[in-house]
């Protein structure tokens, strides 16, 4: 689906600067990894771990960085973010095909939603009363976009997207399939030994240039907004309960779930399937290990930690166990030294 | 959208208890925190450590405790539950809107399904055969209501919702987007190298006044069925295997898995991403802690607990290499208890 | 909705094998576990250790293994798998009940898509341009099927399942509702403090007889495919990132989460909530328990474990006060060898 693009090396630099060493003239019209690329591909390396692999590639240049660039003789292109270089050249051989403008005839829109004329409405789309669809955006098969809500210049839904009535979201921001924004937060009031549900009066509000990845939900504030900044990507399946703050270019792996009224400071980077307990604020430039429960707030930007990694089946049980006779060992070294003192004290 | 509501501090007192100190003639019109109230707002204080925001608070008037009545001079509102009156102040200021009654041109209602008049099924929802919708409820936009499925009076399916057939909501019970009640439990049996799959004939019966939050999964039963009881109140993203059965009023977080057959008792509590093994017992009243492992059945009531905390990656790690240095510190000692009975002896 | 059926015990063994003790006459008609089959069922004992229910089961007949066949006098059918062979007497008295073939008049399918005359797709689903769906597969109400897909052979899409752009599904594969398969992978590179999005260019293939879970997400690869091979099984809201491959008949539980590049071998086991980071590689026969995280390559087969188990709250505390309190342990240890040693030069 994709049109056919070749482009010339010289014309990469062109775009996205770099040295060439080579051939300028050469054309590639592909991308692949060092181990699989074809003659039409360029390459990249990005981690110096790899550099063998140059050795075998088959493709026609390669991307890499300075520490690398006397490790091959192939045409290359020299630079100092090679990863970067590779999803800019990636994103101009693939470019994002947006669909045609226009409300396709099973979508049914409120006469009082507001669509611009260059949007795409796709097919059995739902577009409640007073939403806003701004220009340039997407809105795929099957999504809903509740009452009032307001969808930012360009951005993009894909098919089976829910948004609840009264949520944001601000331009350039993808939101993938399955992906729930703004239903209710988990509140609950105990009132002689039932639930009482408290009104999530709040609602969310996604700024630019974000993404949200399948099936991830964030629930709407209780009273105030669930806030997600601008630049922030989150992965798949992730959960982010009411009046959560996500700071500005975050990035969060899968699976993580962050509990109510947390923070999270702006270029923080959070492995996948962490999970944060609610009412605790993490600053900016933390890094979370995956697997790792924060229970505490965070104050000083770093690396945190705490997992345990699998070991065979035995070998962990008699970790588990060892940890269990702490006790008794303990009581062995008192014995110990008490022991020791009394022999002394004889001796003397 | 919320129509505007206002009422005086005298009426709440007549509709929900508690004691008023101060001018019954106060009207308020809205719910803050007492960080963020606005000055027509009533505000609450359900956990006297927050006691110092009374101080600088706008609001006109707060919801508070006995222990707190005399922390402030504002006109006030003693109750014993202020968090509980909070959330009856919310559900009257801000009423639920349902929507107008009727079945959307777009949805696709099968001739069996019996829906009542004032029932609400949304665009393009789909009610299968023999399907009964019950007085009051709502379907979404987008829901799949299965064959023969039964949704109780007032049941509210929000958007995008799927429930497989032959299972059955009770009254009042609410399902958020993504939801999904009824799948196919994970049923296997190997033969031969390969996985037999094992028909999940029973069904999934939920009670009255249950919250199922978005993306929830909740399978259906392999031979019988999976049972939520009346009052469960479940958050988002929980997974809920077949033939489990979670006892009337729990409420569960978000991110919580409980494999197969597992039965949890009435009136507990289960933290986020806390995970059950399949086939065991938990008595009611059990609270566990967020991202605890469940391995074994709870027969006693009380807190459960196995979460490591995170620390900074160094430190983690000593940690870790600490536990492995176990069994090395035990012989070490075990060498030390042998020396001393030795030195012992020979000083004799 | 299933038919009833009838069937004898003799006819069971014609049909599945096993070694009938007992009249070849009897009738049943449905199939139960030993303490809720009714008299007409036949049910099934496949772990010796709940052979006590023997004794007060009122099924009409027992399937069980060569070891437990003395242990009742009721008519049982001995077999070296009774649980693979009431996996097999369920599917003959639970018959799949395919819908009916043909597009229901409210889907949209793109003239250029290709349906096989006995496919059935149903109320609301979106076939998008380019996509096959073959020979008696079912695409559920509402759910859609991205441009260029393939579905294969008999295979059955539930409702509001998402495949994206370009995907392949093999033949007899089986996807849940909210299921998303193909959605960009998690793929950025860090620039100036921003992210860049690498484009996903790959897709997913999935082989035959495969079995994927409600809301259980699958990202499309970054440059290659991410590949299901055959006769793997998923559970609910498992998260597959890029460029993961999973072997041939592989089960996963539920909430697994495996990030990008792995590769998972064939004829593996995984639990419940383990997870897996990225780039490692676990060989074919490798069991993993529930929660456990894998952090590196497994090269040998064999089971393998990181989980702690719920303990009283207090008791929990004290066993990581007791891990903390290990490096004042150790030291005392060697305070201990050194008072020895000393002790011993001056007793010379």
């Amino acid at each position: 689906m994709t049109p056919d693009i070749r482009i010339t090396l010289g014309d990469l630099i062109r775009n996205f600067g770099g040295e060439l060493v080579g051939d300028a003239e050469i054309y590639i019209s592909g991308l692949g990894t060092l181990s699989d690329a074809n003659p039409d591909d360029i390459s990249f390396l990005s981690n110096s771990k790899y550099r063998h692999q140059l050795a075998d590639t088959r493709a026609a240049a390669v991307i890499l960085g300075p520490q690398d660039c006397d490790a091959t003789d192939m045409p290359r292109i020299v630079t100092q973010n090679p990863y970067a270089y590779m999803a800019k050249v990636s994103a101009l051989l693939h470019p994002v095909v947006r669909p045609t403008p226009g409300i396709h005839p099973s979508a049914v829109v409120h006469a009082t939603a507001h669509i611009a004329p260059d949007a795409a409405i796709g097919a059995h789309a739902v577009i409640a009363e007073q939403a806003v669809v701004a220009a340039g955006a997407v809105i795929g098969a099957g999504s809903y976009v509740g009452a009032a809500v307001e969808i930012g210049d360009a951005s993009w839904l894909y098919p089976h997207v829910t948004i609840y009535a009264g949520c944001k979201l601000g331009q350039r921001t993808i939101v993938h399939s399955g992906a729930v924004i703004g239903a209710d937060g988990f509140g609950l009031a105990p009132e002689a030994g039932r639930w009482l549900k408290v009104p999530q009066v709040g609602a969310v509000v996604i700024g630019d240039d974000v993404e949200i990845g399948a099936n991830t939900t964030i629930d709407r504030g209780a009273l105030e907004d669930t806030v997600i900044e601008d630049g922030v990507k989150l992965d798949n399946q992730i959960q982010i309960a009411h009046n959560v703050r996500i700071g500005a270019h975050t990035a969060i792996a899968a699976c993580v779930g962050i509990a109510g009224s947390t923070v999270i400071g702006q270029h923080c980077v959070i492995g996948g399937a962490a999970m944060f307990v609610g009412h605790i604020h993490v600053v900016d430039g933390v890094t979370v290990s995956g697997g790792t429960l924060v229970s505490k707030s965070i104050d000083i930007p770093g690396t945190y930690t705490a997992m345990w990694a699998a070991a065979p089946h035995r070998e962990w049980l008699r970790t588990v166990a060892q940890l269990r006779r702490m006790d008794s060992l303990a009581q062995r070294v008192r014995e110990l030294e008490e022991k020791i003192q009394e022999n002394e004290r004889n001796a003397k």
